[in-house]
């Protein structure tokens, strides 16, 4: 039996005793019924997801997730791929954005090479070597990787989160590629079963007439690949990239580790499109932390069956939603464990 | 010169020259231009409200005015009034919503009578005395107050801003006080001119029924209190609450002192453009914190020209929606001071 397979089978339900248990403390909250909303929504999500109500969450990972991309060379980006292995290296160095919002946020940032085009042998310690190999190949003109490598990506994924698991109570996935929105709006028209223009956004910003190139890019990568929607590691194989793949495995791993997955933008949502394919019940430990600008997202999560926390217009991704949506986590806690009820404040209650 | 009058005359622009480089330091950051999106709005703003371009925002003030409503005898609640003192005392105590969401936001929390109608001498020093009178007149009869206590409510709210500004960077609003809704609906509707119907919500929870007689009490107050919207005291005078003339002061008082001010949901609000009606460039250093359920927020907010950071669903008050937002604040200024340039962490830069 592989790792994966091990791994969906080993993935349970969210708990629904720790569930009930927390709805009921949170109905006698002193406060008019439900009336911090989605933050209980949230706080109910979370008991069941880590079977306890009193979720523990203190010790936060991001996961950011690099890879390259040979649709990258087909002029799909505003920025050359050599930016991939300079924001790894920013990564390293702590001066992203990510670092800064994880400082904020007390999460740690985990940085793993799936599969950059570049050596990154002089940040040493600073990046998981998990490459798979250096950039996939162009999705326009077959598929992006074998599906051994697709597998193995996977895995790798899995294997990510199992490490990672002993100190982490909560992950967050963010992930860097050039070229990257490419095979996310491809995975997505094909598992959504929707037009590419209608996945297809600006992505790190390109304007309209290289948009218009960009839905054909994913129109003929869709037209060379004839996937099946079903086929997790097919979709991946044809449409995907190796960081994507490696975010799949890590929400599969973290699932069967009933650890909740703060899940980013655009393409961590379409490596939790490949997740949910291989197991449709590890969507059930994942919380969409915001809706991107891009446009595909909207539909993505639809897919997933997620409403998303946050909404700023934010178009970045290294997991930088996750790490603003990892407070509304704290905060949800807080609801659950900090505030009285009616009866321990001697508050009375509603006469109407 | 009274205070009010001195305070207003003392507000001044946002820095235009620090907005300026905080906006220069953000284009060049290693990031696709502007995508954090609504999270480089407000780091640009902080800078343009504080003068800086390190905002500094660490030593965080949610400030809850209580206040009792007259109107509350008229049916327009699902609680009953002790409810206010109730949740006074839960302040002080340290269960309440608030506290929770604001220990985790790193704010401390500043509870101030400004018109509770029982007797808070048993919480000594928990609570600020600022009480105008125990509880207004209802606004269904004639005017809430007279234009001397509306006077005294926002001056009290300024020196509360005064007292408290050597010590706080930024400030939050809250408020409790069981039936605030229904003058926060009128003082909408007057300010905004529009129908009662449109901006009365369901408050606590209120059913059908009674969310009937609600919007006949605030047309009602409408009719017999007759407002001219341009005249701030007026109006706080005619329709308000004394929480609700405090916060207004509390806005003027910390934009005089150009501190930030995160206004929280529907009531909050409805000070907000109390404060406007007062001084309109107060609203300058307001940042809204969410869209509440309310369904008068959303035209409270358009009127004061803000769009919120949240929309989660939240209709608690207290402060809580603020507590949330001050975590977006934190985010923002760390985007503006420790995120690397394209040049200081040698990224390429776009290449079409």
């Amino acid at each position: 039996m592989s790792l994966l397979d091990k791994t969906v089978s080993s993935i349970v339900p969210p708990d629904p005793v720790a569930k009930a248990a927390a709805r009921a403390r949170l109905e006698r909250l002193a406060m008019p019924f439900w009336s911090l909303g989605r933050l209980m929504d949230l706080a109910e999500e979370l008991a069941a997801m880590t079977g306890s109500t009193r979720p523990p969450v203190e010790r936060k990972t991001i996961v950011v997730m690099a890879g390259d991309h040979g649709v990258a060379a087909d002029g799909v980006s505003a920025y050359p791929q050599e930016v991939t292995v300079q924001m790894v290296a920013n990564f390293v160095a702590g001066g992203a954005s990510i670092n800064a919002l994880a400082r904020q946020a007390g999460a740690r940032v985990v940085v793993v090479d799936m599969g950059v085009a570049g050596d990154l042998g002089a940040l040493g310690g600073g990046v998981l070597a998990r490459k798979v190999a250096p950039g996939t190949a162009s999705i326009v003109r077959g598929p992006a990787m074998t599906r051994e490598q697709a597998l193995q990506a996977v895995e790798a994924g899995i294997e990510v989160a199992r490490g990672l698991g002993p100190t982490t109570d909560i992950f967050g996935t963010g992930e860097m590629g050039i070229g990257n929105t490419t095979p996310s709006s491809a995975l997505v028209a094909a598992v959504c079963g929707v037009k590419a223009a209608e996945v297809t956004g600006r992505g790190t910003g390109i304007g309209d007439e290289q948009l218009q190139h960009k839905v054909r890019m994913v129109e003929r990568s869709l037209s060379v690949n004839k996937v099946d929607p079903g086929d997790g590691v097919g979709l991946l194989a044809k449409l995907g990239g190796f960081e994507i793949g490696g975010l799949a495995g890590l929400i599969l791993g973290a699932a069967a580790l009933r650890r909740p997955v703060v899940v980013d933008g655009f393409i961590s949502t379409a490596a939790a499109l490949v997740a949910q394919a291989l197991c449709p019940l590890a969507t059930d430990y994942l919380i969409a932390a915001h809706r991107s600008v891009e446009r595909g997202h909207r539909v993505a999560l639809e897919k997933l069956g997620k409403t998303p926390l946050l909404d700023m217009d934010l178009r970045l991704g290294e997991g930088t939603g996750a790490a603003l949506a990892m407070n509304l986590v704290d905060a949800a806690v807080c609801i659950l464990t900090e505030v009285a009820t009616f009866e321990e404040a001697s508050v009375s209650q509603r006469q109407s």
